[in-house]
């Protein structure tokens, strides 16, 4: 088995999806692995660290795609027109290529089209044995971290209460919306930091959560709300009444507040609105609200995706794009370890290759195509010709 | 009593020597302020916030300082040819003066030819009764948290042990040179966030300090380390020899840390190098080293003051000014406090007035100049004509 590693092309990508030490696990499974050069150095990799490891670096993605049987990135590879570099056409026919591919329709087909077994990592089932593999959940448990680190980096005082000889300061008002994997290690970080933390959710089952983090629990509660979570643990999207209702508590909380943090995603929908212009009004000058939603679309009325908004009022709002990457060292590290999990569990060692079985649940969730064809039940209308 | 509060006009000053807060209680005191508009704005402070406190909002410095008798400032005013505005000679003759105001012999001769009454508060004594007054203390405090935080955000991984559903990811090893009172701070953050926190200092009283907060003293001993402090608590200048030893155990720990945190200041002389280049590039791919001490020359080799400086093995290293000025709005709010408990220990409420006894430890550890005379003892020798 040959495995290929791209360079990420796409803007804002920082990650990459294989590191010295998963590489180390790829070449003990009996694979050779291609390192395209300069792939880790936005993650702190150098190719020597790579080369070190064992992997040879190829000189670009043609070279490090040549051969290759598996395809590891961390997103779609650019298409035809999409940059400087087709890399979709690089890929060999019959190669296996995971990565968060966020494809539709069209791409699954162009994905079976090439005769590429496409793997979207991002439709992982949310079950017990596929925790290790999921990159949502542990991405999204960094930029919980990330988003913290920058708000006391955007803060122009202190987290924690500051017993000093010249007096006390005291500690940051902080406000997490939405608790689930980055909302809470959000909440843990500004905890450790010192913060005075309370959080949100429309999901009932957030609330213990929350408050096992030692934090305060803020919300309006409904017989709506007590149903708002899909069986995959997902928050559902919500009525407008709730949403309303809802709004109306967090704004008298929310002009209390130093820092908020929105960290509200509803999958594969655009992002709800939590905090409206008038809601950032209401706060203080030198507040900072951190939107780890701007990317889909923001939970913030004022977020500019990839921006860094200052308000007339005085409030910063960082919207930066891609909040995972931006701590890229560890999610590099952590994505990689989701993929080579997901191999290692379907390897078969006597051929020393991956075996997906179709029948399998995590197989059924993450493959877009097989053998040419469009598999996933969600892209059956966009089979190919 | 009128009290006059400027804008800072030297560069990087992000801190105003006046808050809200402390205004209200000069009021309280029988004193008129005047605030410069804009004065509090880069510490998030609107002058708005200023009116509602009491104060009028000058126009511009010679509106502010007309008639003052107090005159309070974060830096030295600008003299003639120094800045837009000669704010020196604005300020009427016979007002007091206070601020961090870094003078040589020949400020404190045109402070005494301008008969302004200019108080250093940086020279404050390192006494118990003084500590509340302490500038140095509590901007160091702030540095040291603020240097703790940007390197968390420069750094391309976090600073706890995080345990995923992935796998862990180890904490990061956290290093900090001087156990002052920002170094104490720094390794308080730092072991707040998480990180694994070793310290230095060549004070043999600070090895008890940096245990107690939880960290690992690494360190060269000797006889000369033994006696490395001043009475007022300052670490003393050490002879070569000394640091060449210090280096080579640092330098051995050095190459393992992801973050290195410098904080040594001598008083009144250049930063000793305690970075060498060599440990610089015995570090690795994406670790950070913030250095406090960049505005006095640097601990580091390689600092740039006011630069981020990434180096060829991708050591990144912070050499902001200002770091207190970097987390402006408790920086102001502590200094402000400062400069109040100094006059409110000095307050005569008959009078309605700051009255500053000569003999006073205080008073001539501060003043430089007083009626039209230098009277401070390390500026005798540049006695106004």
């Amino acid at each position: 088995m040959r495995l290929a590693v791209l360079k990420e092309r796409r803007p804002a990508e920082t990650r990459v999806a294989a590191t010295p030490e998963t590489v180390k696990k790829f070449i003990g499974l009996g694979c050779s692995v291609a390192v395209e050069a300069g792939a880790g150095l936005a993650s702190g990799i150098p190719d020597a660290d790579y080369a070190a490891a064992g992997a040879e670096v190829a000189a670009d993605p043609a070279a490090a795609l040549q051969g290759a049987n598996i395809v590891l990135k961390i997103r779609a590879p650019l298409a035809a027109g999409e940059g400087e570099v087709d890399e979709l056409a690089l890929i060999p026919r019959g190669a296996l290529l995971l990565g968060q591919l966020q494809a539709d329709e069209k791409a699954a087909a162009a994905y079976a089209q090439a005769g590429i077994d496409a793997g979207a990592m991002e439709l992982l089932p949310r079950i017990t044995r596929a925790q290790s593999m999921d990159i949502l959940s542990s991405q999204a448990n960094l930029a919980g971290y990330r988003a913290v680190i920058e708000a006391a980096g955007a803060f122009d005082r202190g987290f924690p209460m500051l017993m000093t000889a010249a007096g006390t300061i005291s500690a940051a008002n902080v406000f997490v919306m939405g608790a689930g994997v980055a909302g809470l290690q959000a909440i843990a970080t500004a905890r450790r930091l010192g913060g005075r933390v309370s959080a949100t959710d429309v999901r009932p089952a957030a609330k213990e959560e929350i408050k096992s983090l030692g934090a305060t629990y803020v919300g309006y509660e409904s017989e709506e709300s007590k149903q708002a979570q899909t069986a995959g643990g997902y928050a559902k999207q919500l009525s407008a009444e709730f949403y309303a209702e809802q709004a109306k508590v967090v704004a008298a909380h929310i002009a209390k507040q130093d820092i908020v943090v929105t960290t509200a995603l509803v999958q594969g929908r655009k992002a709800p609105q939590l905090v409206t212009e008038a809601m950032v009004q209401s706060m203080k000058p030198g507040s900072v609200i951190v939107d780890i939603a701007a990317d889909a679309g923001g939970n913030v009325a004022l977020t500019k995706p990839g921006e860094m908004v200052v308000t007339e009022n005085g409030v910063k709002i960082l919207g930066w794009h891609n909040w995972p990457g931006r701590i890229s060292g560890a999610s590099s590290s952590l994505f990689a370890r989701n993929l080579l999990t997901l191999l290692t569990t379907f390897w078969d060692k006597e051929a020393k290759a991956p075996k997906l079985p179709a029948e399998d649940e995590i197989v059924r969730g993450v493959m877009l195509t097989r053998g040419g064809a469009v598999v996933h039940p969600s892209f059956q209308a966009a089979k190919a010709a």
